[in-house]
C-alpha cells in the first residue's frame, strides 16, 4: 500500500506520519520475501528499517551524507532511494550490490564492506566541507560491533580533537555478527539499564539541594566536566573523549528519533546519538536466532530454513573438525577469531576448548600481535581469519609475528573469489601481501583432505609462521582421497607428460585438471603440477621440467601484481631456463560480485579458458 | 661510583635504596654521554630512568616479562641489564639494536618498533601463562602517545574480556614524538589535575552522610560500578572497560612506583598504572626540547646542538617546501600527519595553512580512510607518512582509497632503508604492498627535483590515488638539475646505448649510473633508465630496448618478492621479449641496522656490486 508509493528518493516524506509503522510493516515484509529468494544480509536490515526511515525523513539527502559502516544494512535505504526493482538481483552479477555504492546512486556518499571505516570517513567528509565553506549534514551510522575495531577509535579521538559539526549514530544491537566481546560491549549494557542511572541522578540532584551547602557542590558538579553528571549518565567512554552523546534511544520509534536527530543537527561539534535496535526484528526466526540470519543462503519464509543448496562440507567445516582434533591432542592449541567464531568454524572449538579459545571483536590487527604474544608465551596459536580482512594485520604479522619468527597459524578462509559479496570481500590479494613477509610460508591445499593434511603439517612439523589460504563454500572432493604426505616447499606432480606444464595453485588445481583434459583430448602432452606451497615454491622441480617441457602455465586465483606467477617468472628468468612461462591469474583490477563461476570464466579462470589460453601461448614462436 | 656496580641482570637489587636516585643521575649522565657520540633516542629515555629501575626492583626478571611498546624508551633496561659495553656500538651495524630484541637478551620478551602492539602481546602472553598453569607478570609499559593507536584499544577491549592477570603502565609524558593531539590526549590531562575531583569526591560523600537517606545513597554509588567514584576518580576509560586503574604516580618516585606496583600485582584481572613522567628529565636541552631529542644524531652535550653531518636537504625538507607552495595556490590541498610533523615536513605547512592541517595521532589506519573522506568530500589530501608505518593502512588503502578510486597523494618518507633504526622501520616492503593494490600508482624519484615536479605532478595532473616514494636522509643531487617533464607511465632515458640496460628505481638510479660509469671503462655499452614509475611502468620502452639489447637489470630498494623486478620479469615472459632479466633487490629478508652504506652494499646494491652483477649476467650464455 504505502510502499507502492515509495518510487524515488524523498518519497517517504510524502508518507503521512500516522502511516510510518504501516509502511515499516511493509518494508521488512518486502525484504523478508527478496532475500528469502536471492539471500543476503537479512537480520541487520530488519533491525533498522524505523532508523533509516527517521534518517531519511529527518536529513536532506543526498546533500546531507549518510555512511553505512560495513554497509550490509544498508537494505532500507536502497529501497527509500529508488532502488527497489534492484533486489531483484541483489547480489547477482551485474545487479544491485549488497553493499552502498557511490558507483550505483548518489545517495550512497562512501562505499563500505569492511567493518569500522564510517567514522574516519565521516569526520573527513566533515572537515572538507568545513573548508570549502559548504552546509551539510555527516552522518556515520556504526554498529556496537564495529565499535570494537580499532580504527574506530582512532577516528572518535580524531573528531574530538577537530571538533567539526558530525554526527555518529550507534545503532546498538548488542552483536556484530556473533554476539560481542570485550568491554566496549559491556559498557554499553551498562548503559541500556540506564533508567536506574537517571533515577539515582534525580535523587542525589534532590538530596544535595537539601542540604545547607549541597546547592554549590550541585552547580559544581553540573559545571565540571568530570562530575557526576557523566558518570551516571551514560556515554562515559565518548564523553571522556570530548564527544557530546544522547541516549540511549529507541531505534524502533521513529518519533524518538526525530527527536534526537534534530538536537543533534544542532550540537556543535562531534555528537553520538545511541540507538538501541533488535537485530531481525519483525521476523522471528531472524530475531531468535539473529546469527544465522546475518548473511543467509535463500530460506523457506515459513519455517526460516534454508534451502538446501544440494550440501557437502565447507573448507571452514573441514577446518573446525581437524582444528579439534588436533587440539584434542595437543594441549597448546589455541583458536584465535575476531568476531567470526561461525564463518570461520571456530565455533565447535570454543565448544569443546572453551579456555583455548578467544574472541578478540572485530580486532584483526590485535588478533595478530595477540597471536604473536601467545607464541611468545610458549602455545600454538591459530588465527582463523577470511583474507580480506587479513589485510588489516599486514603490518602485525610483517612486524609483531614474522621479524620474530613466531610459530603463527592463519587459517585463511575465504582466499579467491567470495562471490556475491563483491569487490570489498574477494579474497584475492593475500598470495601478494603474504609473499611480501619475509619468513611466512604459505600453503594452498587442492581439495578437504589435502587441508587436513596441511593443518596436520603445520601444527605438528612446520617451524614459524605459516598461513593455509582455501576458499569459500565447498571443500573440492577432486581426487578427493589423493594427498601424499607433505613435504616443505615441495610439490604435488599429479600427472607427469612433456612440452606442457600447468601448475596450479588451490582451487585451481581442479580448474587445470580440466584444462588438461581438454587439452589431452586434443593431442597435447600436459604435466599437471599441484604447487602446494606457493612460499617458498618449488624451485627444483621447475628447474626439473624446464628440460622436457617448452610452457609453464601457472593457474592461480589472485592478482597478477605480486602473486605466485610473478615469482615463478622471475625464477625462471634469473635461472635462464629453457622455458616459456604464461601467468593465468586474475586482472589487477578489484572484482565485482556475482557468482564464482561465472567470476572465474570471466577472468578466464575456468577449465575452458585456461586450456585456450595454453593452446594460444603453445602456438607462439 | 654506583653505576660500576650495575654490571648483570638484578644487580640493580644490590643498591641500597638510599642510593637509587644518585644511580639514577648517573645513569641519566651515561646515556647523555653515550648518545651524544651515537645518536639515538635520547628525551624519552631520560625520562623512564625511575620508571625502570623501579620495574626492575619490583619484579622478577627475566622470569617476569617487560614489553617496552616502540620500545626506543628501553636504554636503561638495556644498562640494567648487563649491556653496559653496547652503548658503544648503539644502532651501529653489528652493534646492540636500539630496540628490544629478544635476540639480543633473555630480559627482553617481545621485539617491539612500531607503537601501540605492547598490550596486544601482554594479553597474549597472559594467556599463554595461564593456559599453561605457569605464575610469572607481564607488565606492558605504553606511552599516553601511543595509546591513541587503535590496536591499543582493540588490546584493551579484549585485555578486560578475558580477564587475565596483567599489568600495564601507562607511561604519560603529554608526548608521543610530538605533543598528542585527540581526545584521549585531553582526557590524561584531565586526570592529571585529579586532586580537585578526589576532594570533590570526599566533599559530596561527606555530605551524603549527613542527610537521612545519603548514607544508602553513599553506598550505592560506592557499589554501582558506574557509580560517582567512578567519574570524580581518574581512569575513566579503561574502568569503563572494565580494566582496574591506579594513579596518577610520580614516575620519578621509586618508592610510590614500588608500592604501586606491589599493590598491582595483586589485582585480579587486568590493572593500569598510571604514571606521570617527564621527557627529557634531568637534561635541560632535552626538558625544554623534546622533540629534538627524540631520536637525535651525535650532538655536543654542552649545548646541546647536533654536530653538524655536512647539511644538505632531505626529502623531507624538499617535499615540505614544495608542498607549502603549490597548496599556496591550491586551497584544496589539505596535510596530513599521524603524529610526525617534524619527520615528514609537514611542520611548514601546519603553521602556514593550520586550517588545513591535520594531526591525526598514532592512527595510521584512520589517517588512510580519513584521507578517503576527505576526497569525497571534494577536497586534495596528501598524507605524509614514513613506508614501514603505513604498513598499518594497508587494508585502508585497498578498500577505502582504491576502490573508489580516490585521489589521495601519499607522501611515502623513509622509503627503502632507513640505517640505525632496523628491521622494524626499514622502508623495504612498499613497493611490494603498494602494487598489489589495484590503482594504485607509484612514483619514485631520482633526486630532489624530481620529486618537486613529481609532487606537482600529482597535484596538478594526475587522477586517482598515488604514492611518492622517498628515501630517509639527504635528498640527491645526483643529475641536480635534469628532470624532463614528467609523463604518466613513463620512464627517462639517461643514457641510450646498446646490449645491456639498467633500469633503476629511486635512489638507485644514482647507484645504477655508478655501475654504468665502471662498466662503461670497461668497454661496455650502457643504457641508463630512471624508471620513475614503478605502477604502471613503461613497459612500451621496455619493448623498444629489448631489440637492440641483451640484458636488462633493474635495481630496486625493496625486497625481491613482489618487487618492481618481478613485475618486470613477467611482462618480458609474457611478451615473449628476446631480452635476459636479472633483478638486483634487497633479499626476502628483514635488514638489521647499520648505515645505509653498508647494508646497500652487502645487499649488492652500491655501484661496484652492481656493476659485478651485471658483468657475471652479461657473460652467462
Amino acid at each position: 500500500m504505502y510502499l507502492e508509493k515509495i518510487e524515488k528518493p524523498n518519497d517517504i516524506k510524502k508518507i503521512p506520519p500516522s502511516e510510518y509503522y504501516n509502511l515499516a510493516a511493509e518494508i521488512r515484509e518486502f525484504l523478508i520475501e527478496k532475500v528469502s529468494k536471492t539471500g543476503g544480509h537479512l537480520a541487520s536490515n530488519l533491525g533498522v528499517v524505523e532508523l533509516t526511515m527517521a534518517l531519511h525523513l529527518s536529513f536532506n539527502l543526498p546533500k546531507d551524507k549518510i555512511i553505512w559502516d560495513v554497509g550490509h544494512q544498508s537494505y532500507t535505504h536502497k529501497l527509500l532511494t529508488g532502488r527497489k526493482e534492484g533486489f531483484d538481483n541483489l547480489r547477482k552479477y551485474g545487479g544491485m550490490s549488497g553493499f552502498p555504492k557511490r558507483s550505483e546512486s548518489e545517495y550512497d556518499s562512501f562505499d563500505t564492506g569492511h567493518s569500522s571505516t564510517s567514522v574516519s570517513a565521516g569526520v573527513g567528509i566533515a572537515a572538507a566541507r568545513d573548508i570549502l565553506g559548504q552546509r551539510y549534514h555527516v552522518v556515520s551510522v556504526i554498529g556496537d560491533g564495529a565499535l570494537t575495531g580499532g580504527m574506530a577509535f582512532e577516528a572518535l579521538n580524531n573528531a574530538s580533537s577537530i571538533k567539526k559539526n558530525f554526527i555518529i549514530v550507534l545503532n546498538d544491537n548488542e552483536m556484530s555478527i556473533a554476539p560481542n566481546v570485550g568491554g566496549i560491549s559491556e559498557m554499553l549494557t551498562q548503559i541500556r539499564m540506564s533508567d536506574k542511572y537517571s533515577e539515582l541522578k534525580d535523587k542525589v540532584m534532590r538530596h544535595l539541594s537539601q542540604i545547607p551547602s549541597g546547592h554549590d557542590i550541585a552547580k559544581k558538579l553540573k559545571k565540571t566536566k568530570d562530575g557526576i553528571k557523566r558518570s551516571i549518565m551514560p556515554g562515559q567512554i565518548t564523553e571522556s573523549l570530548g564527544i557530546n552523546y544522547y541516549g540511549p534511544i529507541d531505534g524502533h520509534d521513529i518519533g524518538g528519533m526525530l527527536h534526537a536527530f534534530n538536537a543533534a543537527k544542532k550540537v556543535k561539534g562531534p555528537v553520538i546519538v545511541h540507538v538501541l535496535t533488535k537485530k531481525g526484528k519483525g521476523y522471528h526466526p531472524a530475531e531468535s536466532s539473529p546469527d544465522s540470519f546475518h548473511g543467509i543462503s535463500p530460506f523457506d519464509i515459513n519455517t526460516g530454513k534454508v534451502v538446501s543448496s544440494g550440501g557437502g562440507r565447507s573448507y571452514a567445516g573441514v577446518f573446525s573438525d581437524k582444528i579439534c582434533e588436533l587440539a584434542a591432542k595437543r594441549e597448546d592449541i589455541i583458536g584465535i577469531t575476531a568476531a567470526m567464531p561461525d564463518g570461520t568454524g571456530l565455533k565447535r572449538f570454543s565448544t569443546e576448548f572453551p579456555g583455548r579459545y578467544f574472541d578478540v571483536g572485530i580486532a584483526e590487527a590485535h588478533a595478530v600481535t595477540f597471536s604473536a604474544g601467545l607464541a611468545a608465551g610458549g602455545v600454538l596459536p591459530v588465527f582463523a581469519v577470511y583474507s580480506s580482512f587479513l589485510q588489516r594485520g599486514y603490518d602485525q604479522m610483517l612486524h609483531d609475528v614474522c621479524i620474530q619468527g613466531f610459530k603463527v597459524i592463519f587459517a585463511l578462509d575465504h582466499a579467491g573469489l567470495v562471490g556475491s559479496d563483491g569487490e570489498t570481500h574477494q579474497g584475492i590479494f593475500d598470495l601478494s601481501y603474504l609473499a611480501s613477509i619475509p619468513g611466512m610460508t604459505v600453503f594452498a591445499p587442492k581439495n578437504a583432505r589435502e587441508l587436513e593434511a596441511g593443518l596436520e603439517y603445520a601444527v605438528n612439523e612446520h617451524e614459524g609462521p605459516i598461513a593455509l589460504r582455501y576458499p569459500s563454500g565447498k571443500a573440492s572432493d577432486f581426487m578427493a582421497k589423493r594427498c601424499p604426505a607433505i613435504k616443505p616447499g615441495k610439490a604435488e606432480v599429479l600427472f607427469r607428460e612433456k612440452d606442457i606444464v600447468l601448475f596450479a595453485v588451490g582451487r585451481m588445481v581442479e580448474a587445470a585438471a580440466g584444462a588438461r583434459d581438454i587439452l589431452k583430448n586434443k593431442g597435447y602432452s600436459v604435466t599437471l603440477v599441484n604447487a602446494r606451497f606457493v612460499q617458498p615454491f618449488d624451485t627444483a622441480l621447475i628447474k626439473r621440467l624446464s628440460k622436457d617441457h617448452s610452457l609453464l602455465v601457472t593457474v592461480e586465483e589472485n592478482v597478477l601484481s605480486g602473486g605466485f606467477g610473478e615469482h615463478v617468472c622471475r625464477f625462471v628468468q634469473e635461472s635462464r631456463l629453457d622455458i616459456n612461462v604464461k601467468v593465468c591469474a586474475l586482472p589487477d583490477e578489484y572484482i565485482e560480485q556475482g557468482s564464482v563461476l561465472v567470476l572465474l570464466k570471466n577472468a578466464g579462470l575456468d577449465a575452458e579458458s585456461i586450456a585456450k589460453t595454453v593452446e594460444k601461448e603453445y602456438g607462439k614462436a
